[in-house]
C-alpha cells in the first residue's frame, strides 16, 4: 500500500522531471510512470537526437541520459518505499541530495525505433546510497542498453 | 609527425562530430581541437543543458554525452596515430564501425560553470578495441567528472 | 544441437580451468557446469578466503575472481555456440586470445554463506568482443553480487 | 602533520590488512606503506597467482583483488584526513562500515613481472561514500591495470 505522503511526494517528483527540468524538455522526455512499483521514461525518435546521420540511429548521450534518469527515479522510490512514516520535509530534504555518483552503460545494440522506454530496478537500497540497474529498449521490444548506477539518496 | 591522410581524417572527423550531427547541435557542442596529440571538446552552458534548476547545474546526461564524444574521438585518433601509411579508404571504413561498448562515469562535483571542456587520453590501444579515460573541467579548472569507455574501433 | 567439435572444445577448457589454472586451484574452484546452455562456478568457503575476519565473510576479490572466471568462460561458450561449423584448430587459437578488457562489480550484500556458485549470460555478443553478466549467489540463493564484463574472443 | 590518533588508527589498519586478513595471506600480499600521503600494496609473483599457465601471467582475479585492497584503504586514509579531531573509538566503527559498493578494473596489458605494486588517490571524498581510482605497476613501471571503486564510508 501506498500511503499519502509517498503517492504525493512521487507525483510531485514526476511532474519535476517531466516539465521542469530543461534538458528533459529539451529531449522531449516524458515520466510515463513513477509509483512505488515502478518508473517507465520514455523519449520519441526526433531528428535532434541523432547521433550518426548515416544510420538515423539515437546518440549514445541520450540512451545514457535516459538511463541515468530512470535509475534516479528509482532509487529514489526505494528510498520513499523503505518507510511508511515518512513526512514530506524529510522526502522533500533526501530529494536535494539526490545524485549520481557513478554511472555505467553497456550498448547492445544500435538506437533504432521510434519510442525509446527506460525502466529499472534497485538492486542494492541502502539509507545512504542504493544501486540500480536500468534498461532500454524500443517499441519491438529490442533491448537498446543496459545501466547501472550508485546513487546518493541521503 | 603527421600524415595528409591522417590530417586530413581527422579534420573531416572533427568537421561532421562539430556541425552534422544533430544531437552535438542541440547540445552545441564545439570540436576545439582534433589532432593526434588531442582532442577537446567544449560546451558552454545554457538554459537548456541545465538539470537541477534550483542549483543551475548541468544536466549529468550532458555530462555523460561530451565524455563518450570525447572517448569516441580519442580511441578513432590512437587507431589513426598507430600507423602512418593508412589509406583514405581504410580510416573511412574505420570510421562506421566506430562505437561505444561500453561507459563508466564518475561525478566528482555539481556541473557549476560556463564552459564545460572534456579531454581524453587513450589507456588501452587495440586494432579492434580501444579504452580511453577521459575528464571534464569547466572554466575555472574545477574537475566536474571523471569518465572511463571501450569502443570498438575496427 | 551441440556439435562434437562444440563439445569437445568446451569440456577441454573446462578441464583446464577446473584443474590446470594455479589459482583457480588456490582457491578451490569448480567448474561444475559448462555447456553452450550455461556455466556454473562454485567456490566453497574457507578460513583461506576470509576478508573480513569479524564478519567471516568472502574476500571481495574472491567474488571478482568468480565473476570472471564464470564471464571468460560464458563469453567463450557463446563464441563456440555462434557457429556449428567451427574447426578444433580455430576454437584452440580463439582460446588463446580470450582475455577481460574490463570487469565490473556490483556488491550488493556480504558474502555469508558456505557455497557461492556463478553463473553468467552473453548480453553481446560478437565475433570480436563480447560483454556478458555474471550473478554470484550462496547456497541459500541470496544473491551476494552482481558482475559485467568486456571480453575479447578473437 | 598527521595527529597521533592518525597515526595509529593508520597503522593498526595496516597491521590488520598485511597480517590479519586470511585471503591476503593467502596471496602473500603486503602493505608497503600506509600513511595519510598514500597506500602502497604489493604482491609478488609465485606459482599459485597464475592465471594462464602458457603464458605464466598473473591471473586477472589477482589483479582486481589488490585493486580493491588499494582502493579500499585509499578511501579510509581519505576519511582519516578529513578532519585531524577524530577520536580512535569513531574511527574504528567507520573502518566496520567501511565496504566496497562498486569496482571496475580495466586490464592493460597481460600480467607479466616479479614484483606487481598497487597504488591509489581519491577522486571524489565524502563523508558517507568516497570514490578513488587505483593503479597496479609491475616492478619495470609497467602499467597493467586501472581501477576505479566506490566505497561506503560511514
Amino acid at each position: 500500500m501506498t500511503t499519502p505522503i509517498q503517492a504525493q511526494t512521487l507525483a510531485s517528483v514526476a511532474d519535476i522531471f517531466d516539465t521542469k527540468v530543461p534538458f528533459h524538455n529539451l529531449l522531449g522526455m516524458d515520466i510515463k510512470r513513477y509509483d512505488l512499483q515502478g518508473v517507465e521514461v520514455e523519449v520519441k525518435m526526433k531528428k535532434d537526437l541523432i547521433g550518426n546521420i548515416h544510420q538515423q540511429i539515437l546518440h549514445g548521450g541520450v540512451t545514457a541520459t535516459v538511463l541515468d534518469v530512470v535509475g534516479g527515479l528509482t532509487a529514489f522510490s526505494g528510498l520513499v518505499a523503505s518507510r511508511d512514516d515518512w513526512c514530506l520535509e524529510d522526502l522533500q530534504q533526501r530529494l536535494k541530495t539526490l545524485g549520481t555518483i557513478d554511472l555505467r552503460i553497456d550498448y547492445l545494440r544500435p538506437g533504432r525505433g521510434e519510442i525509446f522506454t527506460g525502466t529499472g530496478t534497485v538492486i542494492r537500497a541502502g539509507n545512504r546510497v542504493s544501486v540500480c540497474r536500468m534498461e532500454l529498449h524500443n517499441e519491438k521490444g529490442s533491448h537498446i542498453a543496459f545501466g547501472t548506477g550508485t546513487y546518493m539518496v541521503g
